[in-house]
C-alpha cells in the first residue's frame, strides 16, 4: 500500500502549474517524494494528482492510515493551536515537524545526520533537552482544571479577536511558547555577552545600535553537484563583511535557519525567505531572483540589533566546517530560549511602563500594520502584474507597431526607382518599424531594472508586516495572562510578589515590542526612500531612452 | 405585411453594437427605417434583428416578396458582375440605386426633392439622358450574340484573375461605363475648358499640375435643426481659400459627391470617406473624428489636379444658394461623361504608348498595391488597437500603480508623528502616487495627438489603396477589348481604321493610369513623410512629458 500523509496546513497551488492545493487535515497518498527542493508529489480523495511542499504534511504511521480511511481525524493544525502554553508537547511537536521535512525527499545532505544519529522513532519522542520547570505545576491556589480552562479561554478568544494571526509557510506552529518566563518560573542566568538592552532615544524606545555594523553579501549562486553529479542543487555564496570568509548555502540551509529564528524570536518579525516555487526552479533568472531576494533578507538580518547577534545566525554565517556545522546545528535546535523565554535576554529601562499607553500604541500599530499589509500587497502584486505586462502585452504591442511600420517601409520598397527622394523616406519607415521593434526588446528587459527589484524590496515588506499581528497577537497573550494574574491576586489566588515578577516581565515584553515597532520604523524610513528614489530613476531611465530613440528614428526623416 | 428587403451586398457587423451583419442576397423584413444617419433596422431569416446601412439593401416590391419566401432570388450583386459592358442597363441600375438610397430612411433634406418630382417608380425606369450611341448595336462584321459572349467571358475571365476587385461601401457598383469611349463610338466636343491634359515630366506622365492650387478647410462641426427642431443634424463648415465664402455641408452631401465622383473617375481612386458608424454618432469626439476625416478626403481632392477641378466637386464647394444646388446635383446626376468616357476630355502625348512597357508597370503597381493593402489595414488596425490600449489597460494599469503607491501613502500616514524625517517620505510617496494617476490620465489623452491622427491619415490611404484594383481592373478590362479588338481585325471582323482609334484611346486611359499612379506616388512621398514625423513628435512629447512627471516626484524624496 502507498504510504499515506495528512496536511498540516492549507496550502494553495498555483494555479495553471503542476501544483494542488491541499487542505489542513486532509489525507492524500504519497505518489513521489523525489521532486526534490522540498516538494512532493500525491494524489488527493478525489483523484487529483500534484505537487505539494513537503514540510506542509506529515507521514501517517500504517496504523493512522488504516483507520484514516473510514474517517479522518481531525485536523492536526486544530489541535494544536489549543496547545498554548504547553511548551513541552509544543517542543516536541516542533521536533516531530522537523523530523518529518528532514525525511522528506529534499535531497539528502551531509547536514542531515543529525537525525541518523538518533532515528526518526526515537527522535520523535524524544523529550526537549530544557524541560521547564514547572509548566505542569500549577500555581499556588489555583487549580489544576480551573487553570487551564481560563489559559485555553484566553487563547481562543484571543485568537478569534485578532483574526489576521496568519501561520508562516514554513514554521511549524507560530504559538506562544515560553510560558514559564512570564510566569516568573524560568530562572536562567544569561552571560552578559548575550545580554541585549532596550535604550531610550528621542524616537522612543529601541534595540540598543549595533556596536560592529556589517554586511554580507550573496553572490551569484552556483550549481553544485555531488554524489558524481547524480544530484545537482544551487548554492549561494555569501560573504560577511567582517571576516571575508566565503560560506556556501543552499535554500534548505537557510530555511532550517529561518525555522530556528522564527522559533526563538516570537515578538521579531523574521524577514521572509523567497518563496518555494516549483515551476522553472533551475531557470537562471528565477536563481537570480532567489538570489536578489535572499540579498534583502541577509540585509534585513545585518541590520537588525538582536537577530544580527544571534548565535544561530551567527553560525550560519560563518561556519565552514562540517563537524561544527552540525555541532552548533544541534546545539540550535536544543536552544532553551525560545520565545517569550528569550526575554530573559533583554536589559530593560528601570521605567514602568503603563498600560495604557502600551494599548494605545499596539492599537495604532495594529490598524497601521492591517493598512500597511493591503497597501505592501498592492504593491507587490502590481509588480508582479507590471512586470507581466511589460513582458507581456507591452512588448508585444510595440513589436506590432514595429512590425506595422516595418511591413509598410517594405511595400513601399516594392515601388522604388522612378522617384529620387522615395528611397530616404522608405528607409526612415523601416527604420521607424525596427526602433518600435527595438522599444518592444527594451519593455521586456525592462522589468529587471524597476518592477523586479520593487517586487522583491515589497517582498520583503509583506513578509515583515504579515508578520506583525503574529507578534501583536504574542503580546498580547501575554498582557492577557498579566491580567489574569491580577485577578488571580484580586480573589487571593496569587500572591502580589509573584504578580509584581509577573508585571515586571510583561513589561520587558511590551518593551521588547516597542522597540520593535521603533526598529520597523526607522528602518522602513531609510529603505523606502531609498527604494523609491531608485525605481523612480529606474522609471525616469527607461522612458527617456525611449525618447532618445523615438528622436534618432525622426531624424532619419530630416537627412 | 411588413416590407422586405434583400441585401445587395455583404455587410459586417461591428460586434458587441446594435449593428447586424448581412450577406449579399440575403432577404430581411425591415422593422424600422427611422433609425437615421443611413441606417435601418430588420430582422433576418434567423430571427437575429439589428441595424445595417440602407444603402446596401433594396426593398422588393410585393411580387418579389412573396416570391422570395419560397427561394431567394440569386443575388443581385452577381447578376450585376455580368453587366460589364451593358452601359445602359448599368446608368438604369445605378438610378435605382440612388433613388433606393433617397427613399431609405435619411431624414429628407431639402435637396430630396429631386426624387419627389418624378417620384420613385418612373425614376427607377426613366432613360439616363445621355444614350450612348452604339452600345445594343454590333459592330460591322460581327454577330450580336458573338460579341456579346465575348465580353461576358472577358469580364469573368477578368474578375477571377484579379481577385482583389472590391466594392465601396457605398457605390453602387465599379463596374466600366463608358465602353462606348473605348470602342470610338462615342464622339463628344468638349469645352477646352473641360479638357485635362496628360504631360510628361522627370517623373514620367503626370496630369498637368493645378494651375491655382487652392485649399479648403473643414471647420468644427455645428448641430442645426429643421422642422422646429424635431430632426438636428450635424453640419460641417467648408470654407475655400479662392472664395473665402463658407458652406455647410452634411454627411449625406458627401455621401452623395462620393458617389458621383466614383461614376465618373473609373481611373481615379476616389479618396474615401469617414466610415458610417451607429455607436455614440452624436458623440462630440466622433463628429471630430468624421471632421477630421473629411478633412483628409478635401485635402486629396484639393491636392488632385483632375478631381479638384471637375463640376461636380466646384458646385459642391461653392453652392449657397438652394435653387442652383438643385439645378447642378440633377446637371450632375446626368453627366454623360461617366466611367471611360471621362477620358474623352483627356489630352495625352502623341507618342503611342509600348503595351509591353504599360504591362510591367501595371503589373508592378498590382503587386506594390497588393502589399500596400496589407500593410495600411495593419497601421490602421494597429492605430485602432493602440488607441484603445492607451485608453484602456495603459491608462488603467497606470492609474492601479498610482492607486497602489498612493495607499501605501495612506497606509505609512496612519502611523505619523513620532518620526520627525517621515512625514516627507509619507507625502513623497503619495504624491508618487498622484503623478502615476496622472500619467494614466495623459494615456487616456494621447491618442488624440498621436494615434487618431495617423489612424485618420490610413484610413484616407487604406481608402485609396483599396480604390487602386478596381481602377486597375478597369484598365485592364480596357486592355483586354482592345486585344479583342486585334483578334476581331486579324480575323477581319474589324476595320484597321476602327482598330487605330481603339488603339489611340486604350493609351489615353493608359496615360491616364500612368498618371494617376505617379499622382498617387508623389503625393504619399510628401504626405506619407510629414505623417510620421508629426507622428513621431506627438510620441516625443509624449514620453518626455512622463520623464518630466517622474522627474518631478524624484525631486520630492530629496526636499
Amino acid at each position: 500500500m502507498s504510504a499515506q500523509v495528512q496536511a498540516l496546513y492549507d496550502f494553495t497551488g498555483e494555479p495553471g502549474t503542476t501544483e494542488m492545493s491541499i487542505t489542513c487535515g486532509e489525507i492524500l497518498t504519497l505518489l513521489n517524494t523525489e521532486i526534490g527542493e522540498g516538494w512532493w508529489e500525491g494524489r488527493n480523495a478525489k483523484g487529483e494528482t500534484g505537487l505539494f511542499p513537503a514540510a506542509y504534511v506529515r507521514k501517517l504511521t500504517p496504523e493512522e492510515s488504516s483507520q484514516t480511511k473510514a474517517a479522518p481525524p481531525a485536523p492536526r493544525y486544530d489541535q494544536a493551536a489549543d496547545d498554548w502554553g504547553d511548551s513541552q508537547f509544543s517542543a516536541g511537536d516542533n521536533n516531530f515537524q522537523r523530523g518529518a521535512s528532514h525525511e522528506d525527499g529534499w535531497d539528502d545532505d551531509w547536514d542531515d545526520d543529525t537525525y541518523s544519529e538518533i532515528g526518526p522513532s526515537q527522535q520523535q519522542h524524544k523529550p526537549p533537552s530544557y524541560t521547564p520547570q514547572t509548566p505542569l505545576t500549577p500555581l499556588p491556589g489555583m487549580p489544576i482544571n480551573d487553570y487551564n480552562h481560563h489559559i485555553d479561554d484566553n487563547a481562543s478568544n484571543f485568537g478569534s479577536s485578532v483574526g489576521t494571526v496568519r501561520k508562516n509557510k514554513f514554521a511549524p506552529s507560530s504559538k506562544i511558547s515560553g510560558e514559564s518566563y512570564l510566569l516568573a518560573t524560568l530562572n536562567v542566568e544569561v552571560p552578559d555577552s548575550d545580554k541585549v538592552y532596550i535604550i531610550q532615544d528621542e524616537e522612543g524606545y529601541v534595540w540598543s545600535p549595533l556596536s560592529q555594523p556589517y554586511t554580507v553579501t550573496v553572490a551569484s549562486p552556483k550549481k553544485e553537484s555531488k554524489f558524481k553529479g547524480i544530484k545537482s542543487f544551487i548554492a549561494y555564496q555569501l560573504t560577511p563583511s567582517f571576516n571575508n570568509i566565503q560560506v556556501s548555502r543552499r535554500y534548505k540551509h537557510f530555511d532550517w535557519l529561518h525555522e530556528r529564528l522564527q522559533e526563538k524570536f516570537t515578538l521579531i518579525p523574521i524577514p521572509p525567505l523567497p518563496d518555494k516555487q516549483i515551476s522553472g526552479r533551475y531557470d537562471e533568472q528565477l536563481i537570480e531572483r532567489r538570489r536578489v531576494q535572499l540579498q534583502e533578507f541577509v540585509d534585513w538580518m545585518c541590520k537588525h540589533p538582536v537577530l544580527s547577534k544571534s548565535e544561530v545566525w551567527q553560525h550560519f554565517l560563518t561556519c565552514t566546517d562540517e563537524k561544527r556545522w552540525k555541532a552548533g546545528k544541534r546545539q540550535a535546535e536544543r536552544d532553551n530560549l525560545l520565545g517569550l523565554n528569550y526575554c530573559v535576554s533583554l536589559i530593560v529601562p528601570e521605567k514602568a511602563l503603563l498600560q495604557s499607553q502600551v494599548d494605545h500604541i499596539t492599537e495604532q500599530c495594529h490598524i497601521f500594520i492591517n493598512s500597511m499589509d493591503a497597501s505592501v500587497k498592492a504593491v507587490s502584486n502590481m509588480c508582479v502584474l507590471q512586470t507581466k505586462r511589460f513582458q507581456g502585452p507591452y512588448k508585444s504591442d510595440c513589436q506590432k507597431i514595429g512590425e506595422a511600420f516595418y511591413s509598410l517601409g517594405n511595400s513601399l520598397g516594392l515601388d522604388e526607382g522612378s522617384i529620387v527622394s522615395k528611397s530616404k523616406l522608405t528607409s526612415a519607415i523601416t527604420m521607424t518599424g525596427g526602433i518600435y521593434i527595438e522599444i518592444g526588446r527594451m519593455y521586456d528587459e525592462q522589468p529587471k531594472y524597476d518592477w523586479e527589484p520593487l517586487g522583491d524590496k515589497f517582498h520583503l515588506y509583506k513578509g515583515i508586516v504579515g508578520s506583525f499581528p503574529d507578534v501583536l497577537a504574542n503580546h498580547k497573550g501575554a498582557v492577557q495572562k498579566k491580567r489574569e494574574c491580577e485577578r488571580l491576586t484580586a480573589e487571593h489566588k496569587m500572591e502580589v510578589a509573584q504578580l509584581n515578577e509577573v508585571l515586571r516581565r510583561t513589561d520587558v515584553i511590551s518593551y521588547a515590542l516597542l522597540a520593535e515597532i521603533n526598529h520597523f520604523k526607522s528602518e522602513r524610513t531609510v529603505d523606502l526612500k531609498a527604494t523609491m528614489q531608485k525605481f523612480l530613476r529606474q522609471q525616469i531611465t527607461f522612458y527617456k531612452k525611449i525618447v532618445d530613440k523615438l528622436e534618432t528614428t525622426l531624424r532619419y526623416y530630416d537627412e
